[in-house]
């Protein structure tokens, strides 16, 4: 039976082979590609042969057409491996569908080809180092210059920054717009593309896979074509995108928190001190029957979520719930789980101190949980 | 559209009538059943008469066969007015299905339409001075004597133990069974019967409407006609019956934090401080997100796991959770709506008021919060 | 050896034999006074010939000179009978303060030995159905006519209202001052003047024996004689007492969490389930040690705090802090001991049981807990 | 003004030209040192060139004797810098008091100059992978061979492991011990010393700069003259001086979270968001001013903790209590604090990122959270 009610065979099926697949070709690197600070292009490429990327898009375009519940369990089972292969989602549910949703016929055909074969990885562009939450005040600009726009600003913590050959980056084409939100667009800026060069990967405290940079423009010419829908409309999209890219990073954190449950149950059941598992004492037993409690609750709460918004409703106050709820739930297990392994529970070869180290960002990036609950607070009419 | 996604027309009409009736029968008394520490019979039978009582018995003992999502509705319902009414629900989906799972034909035709109508009321008394959590510790005995069983000792906390008409007594049948759960079996004790006397209603911190009491057994005489199911099987009815009861406290509680979020968030938006409403300071505003989104999370649980127990899955782990983390959740919230209230918030002309002193007595009945983690931790191989 | 390393065998001696009326005059009534929702007078006129009342004030005036380390011990043992004795403190350390600071030496005269007999009890009311943390914002007003002022408005929450002979009231004496807080003067207003009648005594959650009440002003005679201090300067008045009486506040919160922790220490090591006593499981243990550690830090902080305010030092912040923590602190312990207490810990026979329905009103009166902070928060330069 | 109560003139001084030699010649190099996984050997000579190293030490031995004032202001220190640099507390106030304390003459003559002048550097060995916090569970064993104990075991998690030429090692001398704590002594086991070898530097979450390492013992021969005290007495000697090594472990969460608080204050008051510094947001405030709050209850208690440790009191519950509140408090802290950074709080260049990772293990060692409970517990007769 599959992990959700809404999973089918054809779904079990599929989470079967893609665990299989990464337990053949990604664990046992994984451990590599945090030393080396990143994940290999030729692993994209494999993920793009075994139809892992962006299996949502049209056929035409060489998608395979399958629906959210592939996507949910791409998700999870890569957040499985380890938290830096979200990178992968990223790309999936986050980038690519600002191609599918605003792009233009020539661009989808121009650029989702190579989103599914793993030719081409992209990357979303909002954060600059003066503007991060408060996303309307970003001071990139776009001059249209003929056929082209002259790009001139500079992005920082983009994930897949190093890897990206396609960014979706968010610029002003209209600094005099009345209110802020109105005079942003979204522009395709490729590797290569004069102007454009990318800043040093940045030092984290995790994620060390995951090849987060800073991106630079310097009168950077982008032509006209790459523009992303319309122009000045780009706030909108990205709020409209933003409520999937929520819903991503809070199922990544329930699996997060769902693997540290399992990992420290089977850790206290075998550990021994005092001439008995460490899950006699009654302590360890309370602490890891709430963890599963919440475990069990942050599932209800997302299966019925994903529900929803396969089925096209207003997620956005549940999803800002679900996202600061889940994210903030997986940052404290993490500490109480690596707190139940002891000494070893610190040690970076026991997943649940990745998993600790990993966790934190999830309640900063995506909205901080913060800027979450302002929005469900408005909601709610307070 | 109803609550739960499993809500038909016709439950979300049953809600509706029985809403009404409440706000026409029950609130307008409330105030003043609190004052007299006690639900005067006359409502019960009004309950009675309008179909309210045990509506899922079979109709051949006059019931209306009605599912669990009637039940659902009644308990919330009644929650929803105050607190103490839960009562009601003890009697319906607690102590009248010990006699429908486990009574003889004889026992259905003679206690069923009495409790259908309202004539009797029933209770249960496990609890004695001596132990509470740990049941299988029960000291009140009955001796068989013939036709009878002679029962002496003394039961303590019992919900509706004034009004009552009869009760679900636990006994020890078997004083030697090897394990103590072996030798305890139900008897029905009827109001009246000899050596059978009320003792106290106990003054508690907040139910005052609801009538908790000590019951005293001395020489009492009760025929072996009495018993319920096969002597020294108790210990087992119990514990499957249990879980239902766990169901029902968990509904209860997760109403009362909605009725808490929802009186909050009005009063916050009418009250001015500072030149403007409560509602508009961060604090409060992320506090009541807070709370909304526990809210949100509870009702997803809750959702999945009526479905669960209508389908009728083993919920022991899941009831034991929700029933644990639900009540402890609730009791939070109402510190904090509470605070959110001002000095308002502790003057029992205020709702707020009246939840913050019910509530945490959810977290010790119906098996202690500590119990619960216990039989959770157990299921989890801890 | 005193409880505070600042007490001397003088103040060891002073809390023995306040202990010591405590429990013969006071102990055996509580629970009557609780019935009767008031102290009788007459238990003021026994303390204030024991010398128990504003033993600060000078002996010109009647009083004793003694210093603030009395005051704290005062506190602290009628604290530990019961929540509801609080008033005195009130009276002690918060009320009677304004004369002695602020009033001229005819007041002085007139009202400290009253004070000190007992044959007058103080009150003080700032608080309005419509103003309570926005104190500039009240509404009651003096109108200068000749030798006296008119006053009209309304006081709500007002502790010892219905017995207090003496209250000094916040009143709006110049409505037109450019900052609200300008324009706000101190009169004592008296039993028995023209146009002053008590509300009715309100009926709260808990804090039973305690008479809460409003008071009305309906073109309410009172002398210019009876102005405290000077006129419009009753804002800065206020400002300067409070920090005292949060300081009382917090100490009585402090003492509330330790004779919580220690009356359920000994519960648990006399309860028994499963064989051995509820000490014995270690989530007994572990939440025990977790409050006591917190009743040490509440203990360590507030001795210092107490050594600051005797020293003259500006306490604003650390009041604040202290006040807030200790009372959230107290909040929570009442919660969790209630909980350890089972079934008994919701009877009002045991003295868990009216901790946990008198404590929550801590975190709301004498500033809230949200005004504490945002006090505290302006002081942090944020 | 001194930071405690307790400091006088010299020890302001004292601690103000430490924080200037720190600044000039760690805080610079402290990032490479993280690179480099070690502090270099130099820096410990620089430490005992200026009398940072064992000051406590009898002038006879080569030390200052000063008294505990100075150690805790030496742990404050290099905590400051960076939490790495405690293994110079593990060294100071921790190992090398079981040579002054239970050394014999000769002993205390050819080891304490060289730890004063940094020519030693020392590390104890208690933890093996089959027992840390059962400890008297080890199964390193020493069996006596003439003048020689023949060492046969592994230690791991130690700290100072690579660096240290001086290691105390807890050994089983007498395995038939009826009692596991009888059996065990304490040898001096040096660097060269044959059989004794130095595992891996172990790859932690944090505290990058410290070498904590595996230790091996394989035949290892060690002269009887090596023995610490008394033969079988090791377990004694260890839970005399652990008392010390938890206040130290103590004292450096407190400045952990005090260092933290101060960064984040200065943080948000400079970073804006929404047209204003992100201190303005309430929530920002009340985080802030709650941490504050703690910083504050931690000072104090940790004042009146230290003062009766240098009075020699016994300190075991309460240093219990210390050790398991700063270091859970630190770590919650860490959290929060980072999350208040935004996305810079996750970049390894702000110091908050480090100390995000380096904190959590301070609720593991020195003994875990959950043995310091048990400890209370005991000693509350629960
Ligand atoms: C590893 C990593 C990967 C990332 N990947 C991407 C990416 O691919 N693309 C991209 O565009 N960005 C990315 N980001 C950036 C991320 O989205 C931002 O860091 C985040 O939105 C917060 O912005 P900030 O860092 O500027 O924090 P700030 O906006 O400066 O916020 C600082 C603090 O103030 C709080 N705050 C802000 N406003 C309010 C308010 N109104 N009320 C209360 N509190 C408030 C915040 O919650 C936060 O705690 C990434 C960041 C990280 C660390
Ligand atoms: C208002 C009210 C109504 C009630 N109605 C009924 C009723 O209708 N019928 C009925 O039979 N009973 C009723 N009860 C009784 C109720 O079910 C018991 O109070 C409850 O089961 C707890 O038992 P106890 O009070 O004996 O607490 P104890 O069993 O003495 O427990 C004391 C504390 O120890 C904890 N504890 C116990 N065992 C463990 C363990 N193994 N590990 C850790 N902690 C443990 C408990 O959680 C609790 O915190 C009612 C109680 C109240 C207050
Ligand atoms: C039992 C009792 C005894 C009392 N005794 C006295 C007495 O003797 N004399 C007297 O004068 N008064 C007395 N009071 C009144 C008491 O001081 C007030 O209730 C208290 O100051 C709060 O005011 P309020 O009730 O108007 O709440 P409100 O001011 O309406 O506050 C409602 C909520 O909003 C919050 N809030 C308000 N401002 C802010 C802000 N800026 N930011 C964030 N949150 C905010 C509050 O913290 C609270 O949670 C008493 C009250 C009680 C209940
Ligand atoms: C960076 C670092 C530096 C260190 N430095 C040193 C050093 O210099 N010298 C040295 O000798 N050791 C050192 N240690 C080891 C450290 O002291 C141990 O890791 C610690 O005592 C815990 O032991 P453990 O790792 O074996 O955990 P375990 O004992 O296996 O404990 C696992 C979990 O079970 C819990 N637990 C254990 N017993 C109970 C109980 N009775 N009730 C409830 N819960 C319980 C623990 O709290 C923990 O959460 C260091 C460790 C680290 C990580």
């Amino acid at each position: 039976m599959g992990k959700y009610r809404f999973e089918e065979d054809e779904h079990v099926m599929f989470r079967k082979s893609l665990r299989k697949f990464l337990e053949k070709e990604a664990v046992p690197q994984y451990e590599q590609w945090e030393k080396d600070r990143l994940i290999p292009k030729s692993f994209w490429k494999r993920l793009g042969e075994m139809g892992f990327l962006c299996p949502q898009v049209e056929e035409q375009y060489g998608g395979l057409e399958l629906d959210f519940r592939y996507a949910v369990i791409i998700g999870e089972e890569m957040e499985r491996v380890g938290a830096s292969l979200t990178g992968v989602g990223l790309h999936n549910d986050i980038t690519v569908p600002y191609i599918e949703a605003y792009g233009n016929e020539e661009q989808k055909q121009r650029w989702l080809p190579g989103c599914i074969s793993g030719d081409f990885i992209t990357a979303i562009a909002m954060t600059e180092p003066g503007a991060g939450s408060d996303l309307a005040n970003i001071s990139t600009t776009a001059v249209r210059d003929g056929d082209n726009y002259v790009v001139n600003g500079q992005k920082t913590f983009i994930t897949n920054g190093i890897n990206s050959t396609h960014v979706v980056v968010a610029v002003k084409t209209d600094t005099k717009a009345e209110s802020k939100h109105r005079g942003i667009s979204l522009l395709m800026i490729e590797e290569g593309m004069p102007g454009f060069t990318k800043g040093r990967k940045l030092d984290k405290v995790g994620l060390h896979a995951q090849d987060t940079s800073e991106l630079y423009f310097e009168d950077c010419v982008v032509p006209v074509a790459n523009l992303i829908g319309e122009e000045n409309k780009g706030f909108t999209y990205l709020m409209e995108k933003l409520q999937q890219e929520r819903l991503v990073v809070a199922m990544a954190a329930q699996t997060a928190s769902e693997d540290m449950l399992e990992m420290t149950v089977d850790y206290v059941k075998s550990r021994q001190a005092f001439g008995k598992p460490i899950s006699a004492f009654q302590n360890t037993q309370f602490k890891l029957v709430e963890i599963a409690t919440e475990v069990e609750l942050g599932h209800s709460f997302l299966e019925s979520l994903i529900e929803e918004h396969m089925a096209g409703k207003d997620i956005v106050s549940k999803v800002s719930m679900a996202k600061y709820w889940l994210t903030d739930t997986a940052k404290r297990i993490s500490g109480e789980c690596m707190q139940l392994h002891g000494g070893y529970g610190y040690m970076e070869e026991y997943k649940i101190a990745r998993r600790y180290r990993d966790i934190p960002v999830a309640a900063i990036y995506a909205g901080s949980n913060e800027i979450m609950k302002t929005i469900v607070a408005k909601r709610m009419g307070l």
